[in-house]
């Protein structure tokens, strides 16, 4: 009876995906309203995914020589304004400050919704020559961005995030950072999240604005929507041009830098919910759970039995994140309880089982219950880890393959996206195209892929087909 | 000559101590200016130690309990009023945002200077029970107080730092929370940034508004000022009353919550720098330094000498923090520039050294120089470091203890106040006599102390001496 009243809480994502996703996200206890609407409260489980998250890509920008700085989170208007493209795309949702008290700034303030004008301004002032470059930064910070339809962790007010930026002496050395950062994001889905991206360039529609050329990772939600995850934009000399950033190149001539800008941030989160959630709640990879494995004695008022659980945690916590739960609960509420939470294994300890020097192992993302010989139990943990993540990812990866669809005709195209949703893959005229599209079904150019075209002729426009594009209707 | 060039650009602390620290901060590039007057660009050098300082305080504060959290950066001004004596002290410097683009908002909003009011609203909406407690949560933030006469990480309209927010069912309870964070705030300034911290309760003058009881951690500059570290609040039932926070005690009778919020800010990097700074620059304590060792071949286009920096590098790397420098440039240049940056240990490495399978180790914190056995040196390394962290630590501990005068009477208090400054202990009359010397003196009430009284009666007022206080000039 308990069992059930947890997990009846939740909506089933069959009856209403968007209710099913606000209900683990509340009551998993990732995530919480603020009294501001569009503002979260990230809970400490929901921020311990985010500590793994900014680990992992720490470590490994760190590794790689870039450096973590921290910019204001104000910058002038007049500074704003100084790349045109730029602002275009940020000034409606972007928050100005005019007045301290009742006293009158002498320049209006903006909260920082990104910050490439402020490390651009930093570059125009520290850079003199090719000794100075490349210039490697990132900071973990918050921005705001007065965003309309907000959702936990895919649309917010103010969200976490990390942004990078970066300045270097040519062309192919930017580019190259570009697809260091993309790969370092895909990494990221690949080894923690068990997610598979798609990757590639944004059409000029879709790209962040004051980019030369953004690539993007998109990943596809369990109901079928598409997901930007991260970008990786290659700024080229605009921001250079706009600030002045200019060093002495090695044949002594004077030369504007070329920069890139890049980002992830806590959709991320939301993106492991939809992609591996489930009617009972989280389903969390192994390397991201912030608890990889709970104990539950079956028993817990007998000595035995709780000397048997604490034997377990206290050798098992040495390698892993685990949580004994001696609670005096009905047994049935904490199996719903960290099925909620997403935990990946659950060991059951009983009467039982210690008899017969047994253990019982719960693996959350197939429900299913197997006996270990206690024995083997310990040197099976690593093994079993990583077999869950492998599972996991490869789930994901076959729910993509079997979702994106080819479409030769805008027939096909409507057909896939009314039907199926996914990605519907089609050979198009750029630009042109793809405005009917959206306008006329909401899906947008997710990326342009790099491959052969599909047809000669653009189905859409009937004109010549310059690009193959992944279409999807987005979050 | 280039190695002078470097050092002249410091001024020397006895000409103009608050130049000098301008001076060192911003050429040993821990900091930057923005485009707004009161805001700093953390740089990468400058925020390595933030980080240091972060993951001392994360990893004890995890093990004990303690959850990370997010809670937004802004509230409404509403829900800041409700706590009438809080809302009092943050008022003034608070940035109120009413508009966005040019719309105006239904409720006026303020930008946090700190988080009391969101976390209390928190907490009354999610405690019922004793069961619930205690809550013990920090966040890892930016906070923007509209602050005058702004300083590099002393005192910035926007400033990195750490708020804990913990709820209780007792008043022992949060007063034991408010003991763990003030000793481990101590415990950072002797095992990572060799300050030896002074700790006590504020005087109900000096306390946070809001807050019963204030303890604090205060440290001796290098020019004898004194300086606030951190704060341990407790807030006792004030929040728990205006946000109505009640939960079921064990008796099954509602009652408040018990409270306490604490913090340290990048403030302490400040005080690092005018501790342990000297007029070459920085002085790094070992544990804290982003570079623990640097290397310098003095032959640095010599390939025996370059080799043999290398194995150096390579073996120490493991373990420490090491840079090699290869850079084609002047060695005096390199000296000096490394010891404006306060790197702890600089090996030399050059041909004679390498013939007589020796290594000259010069020590930043006493400026001098030893020739070690190339053998004895690699199991000589921690040893060094934990030795030169105790003499910094020590040499700062007996600035302090030089410098803490006891004044029996209001003639030796001004004496010393003007001759010596550092800590004046005097006992007095409470509130009235603190007023007095704050109005005539400027010196201000640092810490009350748990010692006897000096004197019987209080030298400004007449009227009987109830405690002992510290008082200082401060930053």
């Amino acid at each position: 009876m308990i069992r059930k009243k947890l997990v009846k809480e939740i909506t089933s994502r069959n009856k209403d995906f968007s209710k099913w996703y606000i209900d683990v996200c509340l009551k998993s206890e990732l995530i919480d309203y603020s009294d501001i609407k569009g503002f979260f409260i990230y809970l400490p489980y929901g921020y311990a995914l985010w500590e793994k998250i900014q680990k992992f890509i720490d470590k490994k920008l760190k590794k790689n020589k870039h450096h973590n700085v921290y910019f204001p989170l104000f910058f002038t208007e007049k500074l704003f304004q100084q790349e045109k493209e730029h602002i275009s795309g940020f000034a409606p949702e972007t928050i100005k400050i005019t007045h301290v008290g009742n006293k009158k700034l002498e320049n209006i303030l903006v909260i920082r919704p990104t910050s490439e004008v402020l490390f651009s301004q930093y570059f125009a002032k520290k850079i003199f020559s090719y000794r100075d470059l490349p210039k490697l930064f990132n900071q973990w910070c918050s921005v705001v961005r007065w965003e309309k339809n907000t959702k936990p962790f895919l649309r917010s007010k103010e969200f976490l995030w990390q942004e990078g930026h970066t300045a270097h002496s040519s062309s192919e050395e930017a580019l190259k950072e570009n697809f260091y950062i993309l790969d370092l994001y895909k990494k990221l889905g690949k080894e923690l999240l068990a997610i598979p991206f798609v990757s590639g360039r944004k059409t000029n529609l879709e790209k962040f604005n004051g980019a030369e050329i953004t690539y993007s990772i998109e990943a596809l939600m369990n109901d079928n929507q598409a997901l930007q995850a991260g970008t990786s934009h290659y700024l080229g000399q605009r921001f250079a041009k706009a600030f002045q950033i200019k060093f002495q190149n090695t044949d002594l001539k004077k030369e504007f830098v070329y920069q890139t800008s890049w980002g992830i941030s806590s959709r991320l989160i939301g993106a492991v919910i939809m992609i591996h959630g489930d009617d009972e709640g989280l389903v969390m990879p192994p390397y991201l759970a912030p608890i990889q494995i709970v104990i539950i004695p079956l028993q817990p008022k007998n000595e035995r039995v709780v000397a048997e659980a604490k034997y377990f945690y206290q050798k098992l916590r040495k390698k892993y994140s685990v949580y004994l739960d001696e609670q005096d609960k009905n047994v049935g509420w904490k199996f719903s309880f960290y099925e909620l939470k997403g935990v990946p294994i659950r060991l059951e300890i009983g009467f039982k089982d210690i008899e017969n020097e047994e253990i019982t192992v719960f693996t959350r993302y197939n429900l299913q219950k197997k006996v270990y010989s206690k024995k083997i139990l310990f040197q099976n943990i690593p093994l079993l880890l990583e077999e869950i993540h492998q599972k996991m990812f490869q789930k994901a990866f076959e729910h993509l393959q079997q979702n994106i669809f080819i479409a030769k005709s805008y027939e096909d195209f409507k057909f896939y996206l009314k039907q199926r949703q996914g990605y519907i893959k089609m050979s198009v005229h750029e630009n042109e195209a793809e405005k009917i599209i959206k306008l006329e079904t909401g899906a947008t150019a997710r990326v342009i892929l790099d491959e052969e075209l599909i047809t000669t002729i653009c189905p859409i426009t009937r004109k010549k087909a310059t690009q193959t594009i992944l279409f999807a209707k987005a979050y």
